[in-house]
């Protein structure tokens, strides 16, 4: 039996004018897209048209909500209220997936993006808040969430079906979280690196730290990034490699119960 | 056999810490209300618990959907192209729709605000995008709107379940617009005098002008206000009033088919 | 020797449709007004007109920049980098300033709103990013700041000239910080206990704690709300309490120079 | 003795994470740039590098309001009151001018931007409030405007210094507007055109039509673009055939008194 692996990526990052990233390159690569709702990136018209990129491509689609936040892209720390946060998160989540609706699409998932993610991953309330907001909103979406994080384990006490993620191109240190980038070895450096450091992680189902030390998770998908050439050539690189290992690509939901 | 009838308001425009309107004391009286969906006024905390006393009412609602223009309370005139008004009115229908139903609430109308209302109901273009992102959205939806509009005829051109509004407390022209604002004949004054003018419209489902011209039209429901005291008054009564001459009073999905 | 003292309130804080405060009851109480300068509340109209009422009113100008959060009207914590936050400031303190100068006024005061307030009253590393940016802008304006905050001392290192302020209505503990609203004892209730509360607080120079603790410092100015009609009521009891009592009230610039 | 001319272009048009132009390209090849001011593009921080920049490469700076559409980059028509409209750009003016001044710099002058611009150019009544906040703000400031424009005669009769510039590549018709841009023949392609036209209309001192008709005016300036790697070597062609041609090319206030 063949094992599945999810790709995923951040999409739909534009604003009016302003152009980001590299969507469509992203979208021939990864199974699963977290597409901006507004409040960081993503005016109404780029999501609609991610929407429809998402949909010609085959790729499953999520919602990537954000503290309101357009200056700083989400990436300021914030503390709401936990019924404002809420309400903002049902508010982001309702406009992508009534928009994906109408373009024939069921979003299938929920990935918090920056700041919230980051705040979230480490505090058992915030996190909480974040889970109560996407049950109820829907209790049958998928919560994708960095592995052994907080979010994690609000979302399964929530009952929510949880796909945990790792990166390709970030180094672990022995608790589980990422190595802080102001660090010298914060980055895995190269294509061929990051397909071996994903390829360990995923056939021991851990963590595996600069140290060594294994932290074991189930693992379900793979978060890429599309922010440099370099980057989405990394991300072309690891699809293959997967492949060629054996594992299937899908979108989430479409990933063995294995989760 | 009765007569049904709706009055309809405007709800949820307060935003953050600022407080505007007199949301339960209408939402004792009217059978629809229309939200305001983040872009003009109702941040999503508002428009959650605006949901909420909807539903407590047995209120139905519908989104109130806007130009992008907070400061300006969307009243301010823009022009913008038809896929991004398309996008953008899809998103605040969308974000409305999916917070409703996460409360246990169907939205059944919509019922576009401000500037973008008084502009598509003289603009068959722009009142063919509004009727079209509405159709993308859900083509089960009512479109609320101005009787005898270009709103009106592209909701019916494009197929739409179609209730046509008239106002209370304003004047009418001969050929159907509103008397302007800067003429001392623009407003009805007074709860009796509000009452038997529409009284006398309903009657003969036609538009009444103040030179005494009818312009034939259904009539589905009556916007009122509550922007002071006097204006809750007013529209208590026309409730009572109507009541008393054996109409019934229900939300907009409870109309009979003569709209 | 008259000894002088300020009063001072939060003004302009309206948005678009949206009004808020007492404007026009402050203004005939208080000797210097904080303006809202777009971030937290205060549109440009709004700013104009308000500073049209102080001219008139012979009421000193301050900017009260906030954390860029109209949603959250400034209250909500936000981290930002240092260089952001100082361009934030300047840009806001900017604007205020080249305005009230269009209307024949001259600036002469910044007091930070909200959050922004509140966390550099405790974080000193924040403080002095606020310090900083005001002395890039304008060396020569005074920081108004709650008395024995971290914001006096950045202020004091700075170089800036600092006014210290007490709140009328509000209780202090013994190191000199706000009683939380959450305690019973957190309110001074009662126009006649702020007065009373104040004038010992003045006569020793010293905040004063719900235990008798007394904590020396030089106090120039007194806060008061404009948030209710109480609010109004105690104000003017303040000002006409002060006035008997030998006080001369005046603006910030005009304070006798034991600030 | 020798004829000065300038080169403006629009820079500072970076949002948060949003990159857009060639601000440092053509920071090297301009004598004034014109700033985003946060309406349109421009957060603070943008704003405080964009004017360090100009600084450093001794460039005159002047703002480049708008009206508040960061979705549309300001792209959008709007009808905004004009005592709306004035305290906007008064805001924009103030916040750009007390940035520049804290590093330095003095805004010398004024130019709108996108829509704004272009409904002024064509709106008496808009342009005569365009002037007026100008001269609220500093009846020292130049306006830079399109040439034989209504903003041009609503910044004459205001009697404020206006500096009429011209487009290197974009053709005319015989009214003075520009050749609209679905026509095929409104754009003037290559660098080497653009040069020729810009001369010939420089030796004339008039716009010169796609049919030849010629409508005289004086030229202060030239407005280049940074939008591509062509526009900008465009603009640097520009620079040096004007340079070879004997033109000295100045900041607006070095411009010769015959503008």
């Amino acid at each position: 039996m063949t094992a599945t692996i999810n790709l995923n990526a951040d999409l739909g990052e534009s604003y009016g004018a302003w152009e980001m990233g590299s969507d469509a390159a992203l979208l021939a690569i990864v199974g699963s897209a977290n597409l901006a709702c507004g409040f960081h990136a993503g005016d109404p018209l780029v999501m609609r048209r991610t929407l429809r990129l998402a949909r010609d491509a085959g790729v499953g689609i999520g919602a990537h909500p954000s503290f309101p936040d357009l200056q700083g892209f989400g990436r300021r720390p914030m503390t709401l209220p936990a019924d404002e946060l809420e309400a903002i998160l049902l508010y982001q989540m309702a406009a992508l997936a009534g928009m994906a609706r109408a373009e024939g699409l069921a979003m299938a998932h929920v990935k918090p993006h920056g700041a919230l993610s980051n705040m979230a991953c480490r505090d058992a309330a915030l996190a909480a808040t974040v889970a109560r907001a996407i049950k109820a909103f829907d209790p049958g979406l998928i919560l994708l969430a960095p592995a052994c994080s907080e979010l994690v384990h609000a979302g399964q006490s929530a009952g929510l079906r949880v796909v945990q993620e790792i990166f390709a191109d970030r180094a672990y240190l022995d608790d589980g979280n990422l190595v802080p980038r102001s660090r010298p070895d914060a980055m895995i450096h190269g294509a061929e690196a990051a397909l071996a450091h994903v390829t360990a992680m995923l056939a021991e189902q851990a963590l595996i730290s600069v140290n060594g030390v294994r932290r074991p998770t189930s693992i379900g998908s793979i978060c890429v990034h599309g922010d440099s050439p370099e980057a989405v050539a990394t991300a072309a690189l690891l699809r293959d490699g997967l492949g060629r290992q054996g594992y299937r690509l899908v979108s989430l939901v479409d990933l063995d119960r294995v989760i």
